[in-house]
């Protein structure tokens, strides 16, 4: 459960020997093996819409931006103002912030069974053609945090603005217990 | 059902003493406590597709734009021919397109259970980040048609260009009955 | 089966008489009607996603490019470095990749019931307002390919960018049987 401004979950990552753990599907993953990530407070919507909407199995997340609460951690473009290494973390942020996201909505991550989707958007002027590695910021993420067995697939596209001027946006759409 | 190149439809805005009904889920709108809203004739596509799909309880609508039969009635850019304002009303006229697809395809908007996903794209040139005051045109019209209870997540993103040269975009996924 | 770098594989398209073949839901489409096209082998990921994730009976596909292997056929930008005729190849060869990533995943398109929702993203400068005729190139190959009656929604738009330059990629979720 988050409480307060800034809270951790924790998260598998390697086991001590370095390896990826072995798991059965459906087995739920080992405390001893969870690494720690520090997530930001769920957001909150900069518009008339909310965050998460489950139909089904499936979560549909909003769009999420590189703030927390409403101020920008990053404004510019990326191939202008901020460069690739700038727009991975703006990325990474974002992302955060679709985990705090769901992880509100569903109370635990645990109810993830499949990342399906994910649309990276990245606001970009000129001649930036490294998106998919600053993209790999959200899907490396996502892997650590669910496991690459869940891997989604993957839309990442350069923009020509996002809300208040910020370089990256992160769409999510996961598959959930019913 | 539609009559003729326009006609009109209801829906639920607010009772006569200014608040919201309050509904059990389920429940069918009062039509005392109905708003009318304009449409347009249902859109038809500009291309090879159609407006609309279903499958199980999702309808998946086509990208709706700000014209009515195949002429634009706006053209242009957010932050270079067109300001925050114009912007609004275009995406209100592609909203109601979405409005218009949906009922033809369901034969009432009553079979709507909850808005899944609005991803708004805008056409912008430069330092235009008034994304959300503009997407609001769409989100505050699904809330008024559809009630608060039933509110998308949301995507909104600046774009280097639209079909015809269109400032505006609205795409959107229902969840329907079955 | 795809094997080697290039295959073939068969789709319906006419009937000798020019008509389409009318086929009960369900009936597999008749080899004699079929028409041959080349797909490219199944691609690979450009960063750490995969290319297709089953949901229910939703498959979603990965954004893909007008790339061979991971080598671009086409950079440059509709209405700068490109016109509107390149721009229609570079969306068939994405959606050639779109059908060899989804027959991959089915081992054959036989079980796709429907083309759901068809996103074409376009690289374009300036006043390049076209994109509904250069995403037809995508719409008319799949229509070829599964038939008029499983034809999708669609949404095309102008980007400012995409990786490594391209100037098209196209998004699919396809219904499938379960």
């Amino acid at each position: 459960m988050l409480r307060g401004r800034c809270c951790t979950w924790t998260v598998v990552r390697t086991q001590e020997n370095g390896k990826r753990q072995g798991r059965a599907a459906g087995q739920r993953r080992a405390p001893a093996a969870r690494a720690r990530h520090r997530t930001p407070p769920p957001p909150t919507p900069f518009g008339a819409y909310v965050e998460a909407v489950q139909t089904g199995n499936l979560l549909f997340l909003s769009g999420m931006l590189p703030a927390i609460g409403h101020e920008p951690k990053f404004v510019g473009r990326l191939g202008k103002e901020l460069d690739a290494n700038a727009g991975r973390e703006a990325v990474r942020i974002a992302a955060l912030n679709v985990l705090s996201a769901a992880r509100h909505k569903l109370r635990s991550l645990d109810n993830v069974t499949r990342v399906v989707r994910l649309c990276v958007y990245l606001a970009t002027e000129g001649d930036f053609f490294d998106q998919p590695r600053v993209a790999d910021a959200a899907s490396e993420l996502f892997r650590d945090v669910f496991g690459e067995d869940k891997t989604s697939v993957r839309m990442v596209l350069g923009v020509a603005s996002l809300p208040l001027g910020m370089p990256a946006a992160v769409e999510v759409i996961l598959e959930v217990e019913a």
